[in-house]
Parts: C-alpha cells; sequence; structure tokens
C-alpha cells in the first residue's frame, strides 16, 4: 500500500479527538481540496473500473459522499447502508462491536438486487466491524461483494485483515500507523 | 418547473411515515437506479456548470450522497453541514426552528475559504429550515451562496419562497404537491 503523492498531507490530524489517546484523521481537509477530492474518488474507484459494479453501498455518513461519486464514475446505483431508524422503508439490521457494547446498521430489505455485484465504499476502515457487518448485510439481501475500498486504512487495528477472512477485495488510499 | 421524464416515478411514497398524514418521498429507489442516479446528479449540477462554483455545501446525510458526486463533477471541494457533534474540528452552528422546538447544524469554522462561491445541496426542501440555516453558516464563514439545488420540492411547504427572500438562485428537478 502506498500514499498517493499529496493526499496524505491533506487529511488533518486532530489528537485526542473523540477521547484521550486518539489521533483522530479528519478527512474533511481534503474532501474541501478540489484536486484531492478528485483524486480520492478516482483512485477508490479505479480497481472497480472493469470489474461490473452494479452498486455501490455507502455507510453513513462519510461514506455517503464517497459513494454517491463513485456510484456516478461507475454508472451504477447507490444504496445507502445506514444507523438504526434513519431508513424510512422496511429493512434488515447487522449488530457489530465496538470498544464498549454494540451497535446496528441497516438497509432497506429490497436495496439489493439478488446476484448483483456490489462495492462497498467508506471513508476509513479500523477495526473493520462496521465493513463486516455491510458485508453481511449484502450477502443476506442476496447480493455478491466485489469489494470494499477506502481513503483511509489503519493498518494496526486489523479491518483489512477481517475483509480478507471473509473473501474480499479491499482497497484504501492511504495507511496511517502508530495506533 | 417540469418533472424530468421518468424520474418522479422511481421515487417512493411511503404514506404516514414519519407520523400519520405525512407522505414521506423515499429518493432510496431513485439512487438505486443507475439511470435514475445520473440523471439526478446532472440535472441537479446542470444550472451551475457556468458559473464557477469554488465549493459544495452538502447536508447530512442524504445532501452528502448527491452533493459529493456533483462537487466531482463541478471539479471543486466539498464541504459537509452536519448536525450538531459531528464535526470533528471547531465549529460554527445555526439553530433553526422544527414543528416542535429548535436544531442545530454546524460546519468547520475554516471549512470555506473567505470570497468563494458556494453550492448547497440537499435531496428535499421543504419549509426550507435547513437550507436556510445552511445559507447562513455559509454567509456567517464569508462565504457566497451561488445556489441551492434539490431533487424534491414540495413547493406548498414555502421553502423556495424563502430561498428567494435571501436573494438565493434555487434549482429542483421535481415538485410534489398536495401537502
Amino acid at each position: 500500500m502506498k500514499n498517493l503523492d499529496g493526499l496524505e498531507e491533506l487529511i488533518r490530524t486532530i489528537p485526542d479527538y473523540p477521547k484521550p489517546g486518539i489521533m483522530f484523521r479528519d478527512i474533511t481537509t481534503l474532501l474541501a481540496d478540489p484536486i484531492g477530492l478528485k483524486k480520492a474518488i478516482k483512485g477508490m474507484a479505479k480497481p472497480f473500473e472493469d470489474g461490473k459494479v452494479d452498486a455501490v453501498a455507502g455507510i453513513e455518513a462519510r461514506g455517503f459522499i464517497l459513494g454517491g461519486a463513485i456510484a456516478d464514475r461507475l454508472e451504477c446505483g447507490f444504496i445507502p447502508i445506514r444507523k438504526k431508524g434513519k431508513l424510512p422503508w422496511k429493512t434488515i439490521g447487522q449488530e457489530y462491536t465496538l470498544e464498549y457494547g454494540v451497535d446496528v446498521i441497516e438497509i432497506h430489505e429490497d436495496a439489493v438486487e439478488p446476484g448483483s455485484r456490489v462495492l462497498i465504499v467508506d471513508d476509513l476502515i479500523a477495526t473493520g466491524g462496521t465493513a463486516e457487518a455491510a458485508v453481511k448485510l449484502i450477502r443476506r439481501s442476496g447480493g455478491n461483494v466485489v469489494g470494499a475500498t477506502f481513503i483511509v486504512d489503519l493498518p494496526d487495528l486489523g479491518g483489512m485483515q477481517r475483509l480478507d477472512a471473509l473473501g474480499i477485495p479491499r482497497h484504501a488510499l492511504i495507511a496511517f500507523g502508530g495506533h
């Protein structure tokens, strides 16, 4: 994994956010930069341009910003994966473990066309708990997950290995070590 | 305002959501359709292609899906406007009135370059309370709001008139009456 030229410098690191000891990687400074935004979207989409993708599944909320643009570039549909209680139609939910306790993400029960090829998009992968829950939601909906793509990977937290164990091709533009 | 051919039919109407008497316009069925998604993004961006836009400000959460793609098409940056407490850096906040009580949206205090030209993006305009708060946030940050663009307008709720009163060029692809 290599850092795309100049992209890493556009990310703001906020020490001790949201709590002491965490170095928060704030991508809003990258998104605000026209060249940075375009590089990120192109770079995230690139490995999946040739394989046919039927839909991008973006994870709320920052995955929406990137997922909509990647769907537009790949000329496919967009499916939102949201926090519990946010989708207006019938949903299926998937629990995942946080540091303390559990959380739930949801997808509309008719969002994924059975047999369709779905690409998961989020801004960052840490432990991979949310990404794994997203994979399960799409598989339970009858979809095939053809990949997962991120701007930032925090390799010390092992999220990519979790996707490997699920057999999901995965891609990130930048890795930040030291966690 | 005219309905773009076929776009209106892709929107799912959910009666009595989130409460009795409300006809909820669910755009997720439109977003999931590759042609619908592309038409929506192109149509929303079109009136602002010639005027120079420096940044798209997308309103959480559905405005993120469309705003990222519109920023990519207009080759500009993207600025998130989020619910209170969601942005990691220093913010400025703006209250707006709901049916019962008030809510707050926030923007990073350094997100808008002073003098820059900002386009506001959301999926739907109803009373215009959120859109007006977004205009105020961008103006307080020193930016010029060059327009606001939506998929759906609910004209009976008067949101567009509120933007007119603020001098904001506004655009929507579909109008649903009867509210």
